[in-house]
């Protein structure tokens, strides 16, 4: 892609609303744009990004057996009346159609995945059974704010597990534990698992895993030795109390954001649908099932809150919207425009994406600016000065280095 | 992919209310889910064939110089009131907030694109430009019916141009036109173009994208001999009539379903909202706008309506859920069974997806059956009688092949 086509590109003006640093770099660099509060565009770069941070998510959900389905966003309200959400959700959307037909708009698909998996179920043979999607979401929330860590809509993957058992679910319910743990450290965040209340319909823990962010909207209490970590809206213990897990670190407290949780579903919705299967021995259980939701958008955001300097966002590579930010100095010479041409060119040639700012009426402090901005991983500087060696610099490192383009593949590959 | 663990599998009975080979076909070979009239969930392998399809769809745009974002789905009322569609588009979904917010569901997104491509254009120089989406769409349809082909919910291609002058707009109608043609000729299909009308807002004329089906709910009117071609409700011919293009053809009467269309926006939109831009000699323009769509989950039933037998589905290449369905038999025997789970991990290992018939308390007839409904190209069996040649058939053709394993993925590659 070159700069020049790019829709769209950066702007100085930061955003007259924004309360976070996700919201202004994301705006700023031409990622996302607000359309009204809690609800974005994504544009091309920031669709990238989500993009390639759903691809992380689905990667770890097919390891573990997973298989990715596409539900509907808008339901009948028929399943919500059945399992008490339509009056009992404060933070449901519902749309009326023309004719006075009612429905909700998907804030979690139970109400969708419970008729849908136990239709086409006969038998306990058919279970466990791991099913999963990366949709969008709608929540009526009274403040939508900080960028896209608190969407009206948002971009969710939400898994949903079947059992025979409730021990065949506690067994799952660690499996996906770590599968979670595992896609943070790819994306590059450290996640501290907390153990929180169940929500609306459980009086069963559930797990939460946090990223610590001055931008988040929990307040966890955290173990200085251990990896003891609860949400301070259940918890038993006070910040500097002993940690009662290790005995022997003090707890702080922290502000976090929630990047993902795990619920305990017990038998309510197999019930409320009345969906029971055929064990092995003839006899009927209504199935257990859980409930596995990480934010891709609200990832995005946090990405951005945890990965930034004052001069703009430092992606990690993993989701970096391209590999190489080419940046050409001197173009209005004609030998290093077709150097910056060739180089542009090799690289699509070795598959390795890359944003090239050719923009020739445009000086060399506000394209470094621009790539900073930006922060894709590598910034490559072609120029007048330039030899058979690149000029390269991480975008998360202070040292420039001189390379040879194959070097350089190789590294980036 | 083994079928023992896929979700979800074939059935005999076919969905209750299907009034369409596609509605019928698709629920049976376990690609889609009827939530309610208009709405599906995408399956597993149904999830693939509309991923196969938008990447098509999606390679095309990008070759015109499209550029991929993704705009929201629930969209503040104003921005339908400053265009009037507010109150005279009678399928606009509405949703109001539990404050009494309103807000619209896209069912085209100019009131989106608009603002959001003219904050971001300063200038002539940023201009032409080609944005576009795939996305759900919603529209309060009074019946809909026919499978999927004619949703409350369905994904949608939809591209949006942005010029400085009529003539470059009319330019670029051109070029998209001939993109769409190469699209439906990847995915396997001839798309007669016709004349409509232009649709709620403009008197203008439209291109409409048809394909013959008996499914579909159009009428056109086609000449025997050339390209000429029109929809029946703005025709000033009728069936039987000299062609009025080529004076040699005789006029003939299809039924067909619109998988395209090209609209010209003029500046509508630009004026709506207010967005002039500065040209070179410091004048000011509204720009002229196009709006270009392509129904992604209605070509998935398109297609299953153009290429079936009495059998089942018959996907093309492109599309197709997976590339080989290796069907095993007599698996009870150890070393046919190893001999199948090898011939599995070597087309894994090859990249080429294949969905493997791993059931042992299944009949062979049962098996094909499946084979023949889900519709996968290359059917390859491995039983007792396999030698060191593969039984291969084509689900569109009669024959029987024996081939090497080289040779096989040779030809799928």
């Amino acid at each position: 892609m070159k700069y020049s086509h790019l829709f769209a590109k950066t702007t100085k003006q930061p955003p007259k609303e924004a309360d976070t640093i996700n919201h202004k770099l994301l705006t700023q660099a031409g990622f996302v744009d607000q359309l009204m509060a809690g609800v974005y565009s994504y544009l091309p770069l920031g669709l990238k990004v989500l993009n390639n941070i759903g691809q992380v998510v689905r990667e770890g959900m097919d390891e573990i057996g997973g298989q990715e389905v596409l539900m509907p966003i808008m339901h009948p309200k028929a399943n919500w009346v059945t399992t008490g959400g339509w009056d009992k959700v404060d933070i449901l959307f519902k749309v009326k159609s023309r004719t006075e037909k009612e429905y909700a708009l998907g804030m979690s698909e139970e109400e969708v995945v419970t008729p849908l998996v136990m239709s086409r179920v006969n038998s306990y043979k058919d279970l466990p059974l791991y099913v999963y999607q990366i949709g969008w979401k709608y929540r009526d929330e009274l403040r939508a704010k900080s960028g896209i860590l608190r969407g009206r809509e948002f971009l969710m993957k939400d898994m949903y597990s079947s059992h025979t058992s409730y021990e065949d679910f506690q067994r799952f319910y660690q499996v996906a534990k770590q599968a979670y743990l595992k896609i943070y450290k790819r994306l590059g965040l450290v996640a501290k698992v907390t153990e929180a209340s169940g929500g609306s319909f459980t009086d069963k823990i559930s797990y939460e895993f946090m990223v610590l962010t001055d931008a988040g909207e929990d307040e966890i209490l955290y173990c200085t030795e251990c990896d003891f970590c609860v949400n301070v809206e259940i918890a038993k213990v006070k910040v500097g109390d002993k940690c009662p897990n290790c005995k022997k670190g003090v707890l702080k407290q922290a502000t976090a954001s929630e990047v993902g949780n795990i619920f305990d579903l017990g038998q309510k919705y197999t019930k409320d649908f009345n969906f029971p299967v055929t064990l092995e021995n003839r006899e009927k259980v209504y199935p257990y099932m859980g409930c596995y939701g990480i934010g891709i958008s609200r990832l995005m955001g946090v990405i951005v809150e945890k990965f930034n300097d004052e001069t703009g966002i430092i992606w990690p590579d993993v989701v970096a919207p391209m590999k190489v930010h080419l940046v050409g100095l001197d173009l209005e010479d004609k030998k290093v425009n077709s150097q910056a041409e060739d180089l542009y060119k090799k690289f699509n040639h070795e598959d390795i994406s890359v944003l090239y700012d050719d923009r020739v009426d445009v000086s060399a402090g506000a394209k470094f600016a621009d790539a900073d901005l930006i922060g894709i991983p590598y910034r490559v500087v072609v120029s007048k000065k330039t030899t058979d060696t690149l000029e390269v610099k991480r975008r998360d490192q202070k040292e420039t280095e001189f390379l040879q383009f194959t070097e350089l593949v190789r590294r980036i590959k």
